[in-house]
Order: C-alpha cells, then sequence, then structure tokens
C-alpha cells in the first residue's frame, strides 16, 4: 500500500516527508517521517538509511523538530527515517494509563498479551513491514538503498535500536544509541511494559534486553559490535536506574566482544538538548558503516 | 535584582541558562534564557552576545529547543540571549483573547494605549532593562561582552530585531531576520498590534515598521546597513502578505542605502525547520560583525 503524504518540508537541503500508511502488524494508520538528503532530494542518488526510534510517549515529530539529524544527514547523504512508537488509536482496555506503557510506549516488541498481542508488533513493524513498504515504495524505492541499512534510537528507541540490531543480524550496519534502557529486564520502566506486553516469563523478556542478549550469546562468533552510545551524567532516568548501561558495558565485557563504544557525556541531560550535540557524532558512526566515511 | 536560575542545561559543549526575574519594566517576572558557549562556560572567555527575538505564541523555549542557534553559537564562540515576547500573568482585558495579540505577542513596543500602557513595555525591556541586568549580573557580568552586542529574530521577532536595529543605531553591530513582518504597517498581524498598543496615529506606528524607519531616514548618513534577511518561498505567511519583505528591500533601494542582503530560499516554510537550516548562516553574519571572523 503506498504512503500518503501529509506535508513536505525542506529541511537541510533536503525534503522531510511527513507519512502515514496503512500497517498489516498494528492494523492500523501508522505515522511515519522520512528525511531524503539534498543528494537523494535533489541529485537523485540512492543513499543508505538510518532508523532512528523515538523514546517514550514521542511521535515522529520530536527528533524531526530537536534532534538535528538532518544536519549531519544532509552533510552526509544518508535518509532518515523516523517511526512512531506505538499504534494509535486502538482504544484498548490500559492503551492510555499512563505516559510509559500503551499509546506512545511499545518498546519495540510484538506483545504476547492481551490485549496488546496480534496489534502491538512493533518489532515487526520496525524491523520488516516498515522498511519493505518505503524499499519498495514509488516515492522512494529509486532513492533508498535497501542494502546499506543503520540503526539509532533514545531512550526506549535506543533499547529498541540495540535488541533490533541484535536479534536481526545482518539486517543493520551499525547501531547506535542516546541514553539507552539497556537491560530493560532489571528496571522499571522496561519490568513494567514487559510484564504488560510478554508476560511474566523473564526468558521471553531477555529475548528482547540488549544486555540479556549479549549474555546468552546472541553475538557470539559474529565478530565485533558497531555499536556507539552515549550517556549523560546529569541524566535523571540513568541516576534512577532506568538504564543500566553499565550492564551493557558489563555483559559485552564478559562475553569477550568488541565494539561497543560507550561514552558517558558530563552534564548532559536526558532531553534533546543532548541529542541535538551529539547526533552529528551518531550520523558520522552509521555513515562510516555505511560506506559514506 | 538578580536572575534565578530555573535550570541549567548543557548544549552543544556550553550552558543553556532557563532565567526568570522581575522586570521593572513590564512589572511582572520575566523569563529569559541565556546559552554560554564552551568558551565563556568553561574558558571563562568574554563573549559577544546575540539576541534572539521569538516570534508569536513563542517562549524562550522554542528557540532554543529548535533552532539550532547554539550548534553555531559554540562553533564561533558568542552568547545567545532568548527573551519571552511578552509579560505574562497580568490577566489584562483582551490579553488572551487571540494568539496574535497580547499575551505572546508584544511585538516589541512599548505600548501607549490602555490597558497595555505602562506594563507591555518590551522595546525597553528588551533594548534597555534586560542587557542592562545581564550586564550587571554576578552570573554573566564577567563573560558577556556589553560592547559586542548583535540581534536577530523570527517573524514577529525578525520585526523586532529590524526595528530595534533602526532605532538604536550603536546598540546592535549587525541585525539579521528570519522571515521578518518588514512591514507591519500594511498587514493584517501589525495593523491589528500596533493599532491596540499604539493607537490610531499611523505616524506612532511608522516609528516601529522597518520599511517606514527606512523610508522616513532612520538610517540616512549612518553608513551601510549589516543585516542579513532569509525567507522562505515556501511561507504561508509571506504568500498571505504578512510579511512584506519586498517592500523592506525597495526602500533600502530608494533610500540609496547598502549592506541588506535579503534571501528568497527556495521550498522552505515559516517553521523551525527553515530556521534550523539557516541559523548557522545567521550566527556566522552576527559573528562577522562581532569580530569573530
Amino acid at each position: 500500500m503506498p504512503f500518503t503524504v501529509k506535508a513536505k518540508i525542506a529541511s537541510f537541503g533536503g525534503y522531510l516527508y511527513k507519512l502515514s500508511h496503512p500497517s498489516s502488524s498494528t492494523g492500523t494508520e501508522m505515522a511515519v517521517s522520512v528525511y531524503l538528503p539534498p543528494q537523494a532530494a535533489h541529485q537523485n542518488q540512492k543513499v543508505p538509511v538510518l532508523f532512528y526510534l523515538s523514546g517514550l510517549t514521542c511521535t515522529p515529530d520530536n527528533c524531526s523538530e530537536k534532534g538535528f539529524f538532518q544536519h549531519g544527514a544532509a552533510r552526509r547523504g544518508l535518509a532518515v527515517v523516523y517511526p512512531d512508537t506505538s499504534p494509535r488509536g486502538l482504544n484498548l482496555p490500559g492503551e492510555k494509563d499512563s505516559w510509559d506503557f500503551g499509546e506512545g510506549a511499545g518498546f519495540y516488541v510484538d506483545a504476547a498479551r492481551a490485549p496488546f498481542a496480534g496489534k502491538y508488533r512493533m518489532e515487526t513493524y520496525v524491523a520488516d513491514e516498515l522498511p519493505a513498504a518505503l524499499f519498495a515504495d514509488p516515492l522512494f524505492a529509486s532513492l533508498l538503498d535497501a542494502s546499506r541499512v543503520s540503526i539509532t534510537g533514545h531512550s526506549m528507541g535506543g533499547h529498541g535500536a540495540l535488541t533490533l540490531y541484535l536479534r536481526h543480524p545482518g539486517k543493520y550496519r551499525s547501531v547506535s544509541a542516546f541514553a539507552p534502557i539497556a537491560n530493560p529486564s532489571n528496571c522499571p520502566w522496561g519490568q513494567k511494559a514487559f510484564s504488560g506486553y510478554l508476560g511474566d516469563d523473564r526468558a521471553a523478556w531477555a529475548e528482547h534486553d540488549a544486555t540479556e542478549l549479549i549474555r546468552s550469546g546472541a553475538w557470539k562468533d559474529r565478530g565485533d559490535l558497531k555499536a556507539l552510545v552515549d550517556v549523560g551524567t546529569a541524566d535523571n532516568f540513568y541516576k534512577q536506574g532506568q538504564l543500566l548501561p553499565e550492564n551493557l558495558a558489563k555483559a559485552v565485557e564478559e562475553a569477550g566482544l568488541k565494539g561497543l563504544e560507550l561514552r558517558y557525556q558530563k552534564d548532559y541531560d536526558h532531553s534533546y538538548y543532548f541529542m541535538a550535540t551529539f547526533s552529528d557524532d551518531h550520523v558520522d558512526h552509521a555513515a562510516k558503516h555505511l560506506g559514506l566515511l
């Protein structure tokens, strides 16, 4: 099914497309934005693609307005795809009771538990359906290089980026994350989400937990990770133990893996001020692994 | 009176201070944000200052979150001051009836008409009281160079930047504007605001209208303008005749003045996507005239 173009907005020499399309994964119309850099928008070059996964409560607009990714994407010549964070408008029981679960908080898993099962299928949507739809769409097929894809994200979206990277070897050339929920099985946000979407079986949780995936050998014999992670030292969610990047780093070290660059950024918080400051670095990290640098 | 620090947020190697202070111009507590670049925040250098005036409805947060001035300011080493767009909390009759007049829409004039007179004094506040307070404040006095100041703004704030520059020769080294309301006497926004704040005397309006100021010889014998203006060709407010940059350009030409660079940016709209794309250029324009480039 084709995408409906809601808006086409000039940005850093290219265009941001605000789109929607009917999703078979969720059974809803899904919002998504795609940034085409000038190399694609004006020079008709086929460019690599960086998927950006947003955090709790966000829509595709938050990061495209505040994250500054278009600056780096235009400079390096890559497209950025901003998916939404959950289906919307389903009106399921409990879906809107809290800001950190349900609508706006899909956690990039396929839910197994009622009433979310069969509808909150954000892993299938982001990893499979959405890219397939974009790479086949008349507007984008000739401009997006399906063979060169990387992924990044913020907070819940950092968790999404890391777990999709680890769970789908070969699909993404690299991963990066800002303030990711790096060990969700062991923090309040993750425990609430995984209980609600996956049920009480912690083995199922471990399949969607970056730290537990590393511990269980998911990346064994796959070579070096291509991972960059930034965490701000003034991030209140980090201080509260919601992010636990140190657990991820420890698991990577104990697994004998290389290629995780974890940077603690002094005084930075959890906000888009933090993101905007370092988004050029994350674009460059992806650009390097996508053959642009 | 000192500033109250509401938040100190790391951004592009420096800090954004969210502040408030009691204003004698307005009789209210005024919100303002100040970005100190790393050269000031960490190296204790005294840096020049760029005032950024926001558009209709905005607070100091909109541009500091979405405008990306901090990117250029950190690179060049200048501070950015983000004032609010009106007093708030006065509860005057008619103050909140519309989004383009009253609260959030002070138009950078000192109102002469009741009930706004004596309270909506945004020209005095922005041009005199606020800089004097900042340059005397214990936190900022040694880091902000009162002798090197420029001004910029967006939409209503572009009008404010241009008129304050023209009305206060010598106060600002340069001016720039994004999509300014360049001839407010001849557009609906300006006519509504000037009627409400200044009354029916169009001679009083002309004193706060960049195009009319140029026409009346306000810049005669003052040398070249140091002015950069960007307008997007897909800006609906431009198409509706709210901005009228062509009137400003014509007045400048007829006055035999040089130094206005007016750029029409193809396909750009009125939003912060437009601003973010060109804010580096506007920072560089200021930096050049502030002796940094």
